[in-house]
């Protein structure tokens, strides 16, 4: 697995799997019925460093598992504190694609200069996802009580993770 | 006092305050050059409404003590959360002109049918604002280690702030 930049060209494949996360209403606070043009806005934008995680057969033809973007959470006295959003293809789950991609993140963000990460709103049941984030060194350091509409489980809990680079 | 809408004309009163608020970089996550475009950009844009609080002299004439912007703080199932931010100009200080946008902002939220409001980054160091909107029912709900470079303290902590509606 390689991880590097992704180019325009990069959405098809991104998309594939952006529309069914979004769709699923479960992990992201995105519209779920967003489309296309304002997903690529949303995740490839010019304030965001956007990236892909890809394999490659012995041709060489790559598939993309999964894409990450980091860019600053604030402006001014609050850009020194990057923002990530991680998001797997459902063939590649369980092969520590979303680990990969955040340890990544952890090092290109030091590299950008940024000194802490932080994520404004992981889904308190979505647990698999905060178990992650732990190993990978971020605390709970918030709980916004029932931010989040879950599509079977209603009002729940979101958390902001946080970790020092 | 009265609190309406902004219009457009506004923003030359707005700005009077938003810049050397923004310059100060003691309160607000914002870039402390940001040029009155951005402003008006990042204060008036279509998705926040915004409001300014007027008084008016025995002839009519408006002077704008104050102004804030209600939106959603984030899209999909987060949509139900708004999120404010409030300005107070400098020869207004101290005049309750904050807590009575507190107040409204309260009432607005409720009638466009969000569920709780949120302060993403409250900077533990403005210890005023701290108390009140302490005062208007928010509790500090995350805590966001020195994710705040203020001009004399340094990194210092920003606090997440909530409350339902």
């Amino acid at each position: 697995m390689e991880i590097r930049p992704a180019v325009d060209t990069d959405f098809d494949a991104i998309w594939s799997f952006f529309q069914p996360i979004a769709a699923a209403g479960e992990t992201y606070a995105l519209d779920p019925g967003i489309d296309r043009a304002n997903a690529r806005r949303y995740w490839m934008e010019a304030s965001k460093r956007t990236l892909v995680a890809v394999e490659r057969d012995a041709d060489g033809r790559e598939t993309v598992l999964g894409s990450y973007y980091i860019k600053a959470n604030a402006q001014g006295p609050g850009d020194h504190v990057c923002n990530c959003g991680y998001m797997v293809a459902l063939e590649a789950r369980g092969r520590g694609v979303a680990g990969q991609m955040c340890e990544h993140s952890l090092a290109l963000g030091r590299e950008l200069g940024f000194r802490a990460m932080q994520f404004n709103c992981v889904v308190s049941t979505n647990q698999g996802a905060v178990r992650l984030w732990q190993r990978h060194g971020f605390e709970i350091v918030g709980r916004l009580p029932g931010a989040f509409r879950h599509p079977r489980e209603g009002l729940v809990d979101a958390y902001v993770m946080y970790r020092a680079l």
